[in-house]
């Protein structure tokens, strides 16, 4: 029998109709009965006359299925066995404890993610020097695009198109001209209701390729960034690509549906018409992905229900993720911070940070209960930029974004929240201390963060009684140094630089010479 | 005849009574008139039966004076020649053109303030250290308290007492538990109706040891940071102590009136019993000196009309010089930052700046029209703190607000303000650029600020057919660079690093090889 993982990539090709448009013209869905699941999903085409159905399997078992629909004549049936998960498959990434991220099996997942936006469509030696950064591990998700980009420093055509037609010529582009050209540009010739397979096949590869390595896949489907006229295109046809996107990529489980990115840069379309697509996204994905909605300038409504968590950009120079505990209690969903700013030397104000400056934002997120993601932005000669192109990383971010995410796996239960202090202990008011999200874990765990700040100490009382094993923590030169364990009040001396941080882990007992 | 310059100090010393309580049983004034004007002033006894009468002359030329009240039984007469000023003496510094400070002949003040609170109560080896830092030129304001202070880092006794009566005892103080004594703590005994001349004499050397360096001396009438119930006498009593300082210091031309530090925590004073000695100032300074009260945590409301300018501590962790053109709308008014975090590496986090911080919230000030000084709080073996004591400074911040300061000096008419341009325009969200606030330079002069971001390059464009002259400014390396002539659309490459600024000037013809 054939044999599939539990949250593994069970998939079938068939031979079916190709005349008309099979895009358009013909149906197919498949039915899956399992040991605890019944789940109907819709197939796609996939071009030469070859049909695809795929499925994820939510539990361990034999799994009979059943394909039906106009693109054949024939109903086709049979089974496969649902193995248990491996490696590094912990199942899809969901909502957990309302403002924190868990795979299925409920391993937490600690988003530390980064973004290149158009990286799948770059030539193969570009799109494999990325997938070597990926192997190291230092980020849990990519978040990229579907639709090719058009923007400064982003301008010759990717290798394959999404739609059959041609594009406009590419080589008027300049760095002074581009922004001429967005939207519907003259010169395009597309039929929009007739998908390349080539270009999706390439993300299908991509997705696995990130699924293999236990990267989530935050797949942006819509972005304004364009010349082509693929953001400029009706609602009809918007909805038929949503379709096929989820159809052909719901089934891996590292996908998270991100409906848009900078919607609001999409000006034609309203609110109602993202509620329109984000419904058509829950109602469609059998699997309920993670789905959101980033912004440019102005926050969506994420209490919409078809928004599972927040994906941000920060909308002011100065605050970014300072104000991530007001979004948390604002919408009652998990903060993901997508763009604050990447580090890098572009003219554009959030693409030149300092790494400093990119790690301080991140870990003001995770001291305030949320999660800020990686970007890099730096000029090179070959013009390839993380940012869009994905490549090689130039910058100082990515060891420590890494070491963040070690110390996120470290705190007890999942995940953190700020804490708050008894009213009669003074604290200063820079003070921001993060406790464990769970209350299991209540009085047992203090991080304290002193950010862009260099006190060469501090006074810190958490009780009178308690035992607490503390640790500075470095988070820029990525070291945790044991200061010893103390008790009631007492003065820590710190290194006077920025970026630092206190742990206090409560000790059961005092210390061995106390 | 005695002579004294316009601005200068003319000073009469005059035997007198001293039965009873000379400070609020008998009277004295004087009235001097004088080609331009005719002044009463209120004089003020000296200690030991001697009675002062202060006097600044505002016009050059004979002024007469007539000395009288119940202090003595004669009625004395004289006259004096004011003279010529010299040297730094350009008159008391006034609003000028609503947002800014001028000297009363004309000159910009482009204030660039420093903070020792209790500087002046601190043994003369340390004094003598602080005017060695003085010396230098880099700050044209000091601030600093009249009232002794009582603080973390600052317990022992002050040299002297405002009062007589004997203070409580100091050696029960320690970094722990000096907030225990905040207020009248017990064991004061102080008689608030007798002032101790020798601590207000200290002032008089202080204030005109500035007055000869050109050093402005923002003086703190009122504070919180107090032992000794200074911070809780009477409003009768606030009023006796206010009318003797104006009496006594009015006459120094450099003096700026800051009614509070931290107004906001003296709880039991209401912002009516500020506005009543705010007014009290206002209507007994018979020059009208600048006027101001310093918040902690709210601002007070500036649009007092007996506030001359804002006397700012910024009041978010982030945001600080940023909201400056806010202000500058909200009150019409100056905006000088007199605390927006400090370098140092104290616990405390408005005492652990960056220097890299602390200059670029001084250079945020500027370019949006407003104004920001210094201060230094890092520990030191001695104890000895720039902020609490003046002595020694340790930072890398001073010769760059130096450099700032020559910076504004170079600016076209007197002071900046916040640029906008025309909406046909693309500039970037991080665009601010400082204009001169004179619409007689509208045009002619620009002020790029890219704060924390560190482009490699940027495109500037201000129009088409004006040539400029192009600096590139580093405010932290404090040099300025001339990039060359240019007009329209120019990209201009930029060291990549924070901190940099470029200034246009227009040019009055094309380059040489143009």
């Amino acid at each position: 029998m054939l044999q599939t993982e539990r949250w593994g990539l069970f998939e079938l090709s068939l031979p079916g109709r190709q005349d008309g448009n099979p895009y358009t013209d013909w149906t197919i869905r498949a039915t899956f009965h399992g040991p605890g699941e019944d789940v109907t999903v819709s197939g796609f085409y996939d071009g030469d006359g070859l049909w695809m159905v795929r499925f994820m399997p939510r539990f361990e078992g034999v799994y009979s299925w059943e394909v039906s629909g106009t693109f054949s004549e024939q109903i086709l049936r049979g089974s496969f066995l649902a193995t248990p998960p491996a490696g590094v498959n912990h199942g899809p990434v969901q909502v957990h404890n309302t403002f924190h991220l868990a795979y299925e099996d409920g391993t937490p997942h600690y988003s530390v993610g980064t973004t290149c936006y158009a990286f799948a469509l770059q030539k193969p030696d570009i799109v494999e020097r990325t997938f070597r950064e990926l192997e190291k591990g230092q980020f849990n998700k990519l978040r990229f695009c579907l639709m090719p980009k058009h923007y400064d420093f982003c301008l010759y055509d990717p290798v394959v198109f999404p739609y059959e037609g041609t594009p406009m010529d590419a080589s008027v582009l300049t760095r002074q001209n581009f922004g001429q050209y967005n939207g519907a540009a003259p010169g395009n010739h597309w039929n929009f209701s007739r998908f390349n397979p080539a270009f999706f096949r390439l993300y299908d590869r991509a997705i696995r390729r990130l699924m293999d390595l236990g990267i989530e896949a935050d797949l942006i489907l819509f972005h304004p960034y364009d010349r082509w006229g693929f953001s400029q295109m009706s609602m009809e046809e918007n909805l038929l690509y949503l379709r096929y996107a989820v159809a052909r990529y719901g089934a891996f489980r590292n996908v998270w549906w991100a409906l848009a990115n900078e919607y609001d840069l999409m000006r034609h379309l309203s609110n109602e018409d993202w509620d329109t697509l984000g419904t058509a996204l829950q109602e469609t994905d059998p699997y309920g992905h993670l789905r959101s909605i980033h912004n440019c300038e102005v926050f969506f409504d994420h209490a919409r229900s078809w928004i599972t968590h927040c994906s941000l950009q920060r909308t002011d120079l100065h605050i970014t993720t300072e104000s991530t505990e007001d979004l948390r209690r604002r919408y009652g969903k998990p903060v993901v911070w997508d763009e604050v700013g990447y580090e890098g030397n572009l003219p554009h104000c959030w693409g030149n940070l300092t790494a400093e400056e990119l790690v301080r934002r991140a870990w003001e997120a995770i001291l305030r209960g949320g999660y800020c993601g990686h970007g890099e932005t730096f000029l090179s000669p070959d013009n390839i930029i993380w940012w869009a192109h994905g490549g090689t990383l130039h910058g100082e971010c990515p060891p420590r974004f890494a070491f963040m995410g070690e110390f996120l796996r470290s705190v007890p239960g999942c995940g953190l929240k700020l804490g708050h202090f008894r009213d009669d202990v003074h604290f200063q008011w820079d003070d921001y201390v993060a406790v464990p999200e769970e209350e299991a874990f209540a009085g047992s765990w203090y991080f304290f963060y002193y950010s862009l700040w260099q006190p060469s100490f501090r006074q810190i009382w958490i009780d009178d009684d308690t035992w607490f094993d503390v640790d500075v923590i470095d988070t820029w030169n990525m070291t945790i140094t044991p200061m010893g364990r103390f008790r009631g009040r007492f003065e820590l001396p710190l290194p006077g630089r920025q970026y630092i941080g206190v742990r206090l882990r409560r000790a059961e007992q005092p210390p061995l010479n106390g």
